[in-house]
This record gives structure tokens, sequence and C-alpha cells, in this order.
């Protein structure tokens, strides 16, 4: 079986025994002749999918009335496949999302490392400072560079472990962030485990 | 008595009635023949103001143990200014400093609300809303609008309010985060407060 999530980027495949990524700019869908099942946030590459009889979409088997209109489908099937918990999936953007009893109560979005980081940058050359994962969180910084890590992490972290629940860590850059969620499950085809249960239950 | 903050854009003034604001690019500090007492937190203006005998660097007169070299002035200043409470400044950056028994315990930079909005719109078109001040902080979003208001407001929250003290707010963006920091002290004259203190030490 072959699953594939589609980002704005890249395919990101799953067969029995591996995952692997392929280029959205370099990779041509009709090339692959079995039957892939795949979700996408990547319109212009949905808009392809559509057109071709073995790539099936299964975001229409998603019951939807748990989510909202506008919310990514990756960020739909992480929640598919998690019964308690938050989950981080920190790309881009970082999407945090709450899942009880197997329902979603709803998440909000964060700025992804690179995106922040020009943030900081943007607002005063005295600011470019890269983040540092092996901060002290407990310790109020006292210098520029662990001033900006903390402003980034601490906060971020201070609202996620609020919650009270096992963290999920997903996502391209969700190594870096067990250094601060040390007790988080990193899981990165947690979104291929939502598109399994989901394939199963149709 | 005439006191004048200096930031990236404007002079801001206060003398014995009324704070006021001129621009850093209009205005001649020569023109001025009193006794300025001011910081400055931009390089440039400092290096001016250096030839002019009625202008005086209040910065000199600081005990600088406390604080670390690259700290901005105008946050030494507000520090001066109370004995316990965590200090807000929201302009382009929001700086975070928390003061216990007279002392600086340290203090962290999160983006100001222009700069957060510009990255959530370059990280995607899709996130391009702007923030809701209004937003209850104690709901989880289920739409992209309050998912990103949340993400930028709830997290910065969380850690602000951890520290458990008094919250006094400062700076251009002061008043919209009273919409979030109900019980928190406005207070726009926070810095000159602690160049007051200051002055009359020395």
């Amino acid at each position: 079986m072959l699953l594939c999530d589609i980002g704005n980027t890249s395919y990101h495949f799953l067969d029995d025994s591996r995952d692997y990524r392929e280029s959205v700019t370099a990779f041509n869908p009709s090339s692959i002749t079995q039957k892939v099942y795949y979700i996408s946030v990547n319109a212009s590459v949905g808009k392809v999918l559509e057109t071709l009889d073995n790539w099936i979409n299964l975001k229409t088997h998603v019951d939807m009335s748990n989510y909202y209109e506008t919310m990514g489908v990756d960020r739909i099937f992480a929640c598919e496949a998690i019964q308690n918990g938050v989950i981080v999936d920190a790309g881009s953007a970082i999407t945090v999302d709450i899942v009880k009893d197997g329902k979603f109560q709803g998440g909000f979005i964060y700025p992804g490392i690179t995106a922040m980081s020009k943030t900081y940058e943007n607002i005063s050359p005295a600011l470019a400072y890269p983040f540092n994962f092996d901060l002290d969180l407990t310790v109020l910084p006292k210098n520029s560079g662990d001033a900006i890590s903390y402003g980034y992490l601490k906060t971020f972290y201070s609202e996620v472990v609020s919650h009270e629940m096992e963290i999920y860590l997903t996502g391209g850059d969700a190594k870096e962030f067990t250094k601060i969620f040390s007790n988080a499950k990193v899981d990165e085809i947690l979104i291929f485990k939502g598109m399994s249960k989901i394939l199963k239950a149709n």
C-alpha cells in the first residue's frame, strides 16, 4: 500500500517498508501506476491528481463535522491518528492541535523557526541571533541572544505544556523541538497513521 | 525640567505638564537651549547629542552591574521605575523585563504586532489575518483567524502571567495589550519615572 502526504514543497511517501520524499517541482505523479492514497495541502498538485484515476484523495473519507473548513488536511489526519494529546507539527508554520477522547478540540498556529528568525532580524539587525534550543527555559535571560530564544521558545512552551497532555512532535523540525519538549513522543509518520486509520475504516 | 527618551523614530519629551513627540528625521536638537536629560537607543542621534552641552545623557548615572551590556537603555530605565513587577514594553519589538525588590531579574524579547503580522503573511497568504485582541484566550480556536491570534497572543500571555507579578504596560501598543492583560497597569511615562528617579539620586 502506498500513502502520500503532499505539502507545498514535497510529496512525502510511505510504502510498506520506508518513507521518502520527492520534490513537487521535479516529480511526475503519472509516473506511478499503482494505487496511491493521498492527502494534499497543495492546490495545484491537487488539481493534477484529480485527473489521475489511481490517485485517491482520502480527504473525502473524513467526517469533517469535527473540523473547520479552512483547516489544513495534514492537521486533520494527524488528529485522526491519536485519541488524546497535543500534536505539534513543526514546519514552516507550527500547528498545535488538541485531541480529547478522539475528538479535535481546537488548535493554533505559531511561526516556524525560519520565519520567526527572520522576524527578529527584520525588527533590528541587533536582534539577528540564531535560536538556542539548549537554553535553560527556567532561567530569565540576561543577554540579547538568549532573550530572543526565550521569547520564541518559552512563550510557546508555556502554552503547549499548560494543556497537561501527552505531546506528539511531527514535521521537519520535530527533532529541534525535542530539546524543549523532552517528554514528547516524536512521530514522523503520524499523518500516515491517520491516513491508514481512515483507509481501514472505509 | 525637560526629559527625553529617544527611540529609532522619535524623540519622546516630558516637561512638567505634558509629554509629546518629535520626529527623529525632522527635529533639530540644537533648537533647544534649556537643559535636557535624555536617554537614547538611537546611535546616530546619540552621536549628535554628545556634541551639545545642554543635552545630558542619564545612562552614565545608572549602576549597570544589574544589567547587561547590549540591553536597551529604555528597558533599563523602565526597570529603574518599579520595585516589583513585569514590564511589558510593546513597540516594534515587545520587551518583557522582570524586577524583584528593585533588582532586574532578566527579560525577553517578543515580536511586536506589525512584525508578527507580517511573519504569518509571509509564511502563507492563507495566514494573512489581523490579530483579534478581543479573542477569548480560554477557548481553543476552530478557525484560521483565531488560530493565528491565539498563536501570537495566548503563548505570550501564558508566559507573562506565569510570573505571578503585577504587570506594567508601556510603549506605543500598550493600549491594545490591555485587552489581554486586563489587570495590568498602563503607564505611558514609565521610562520617564525611571529617569526622574535616577536624576534625583544623583
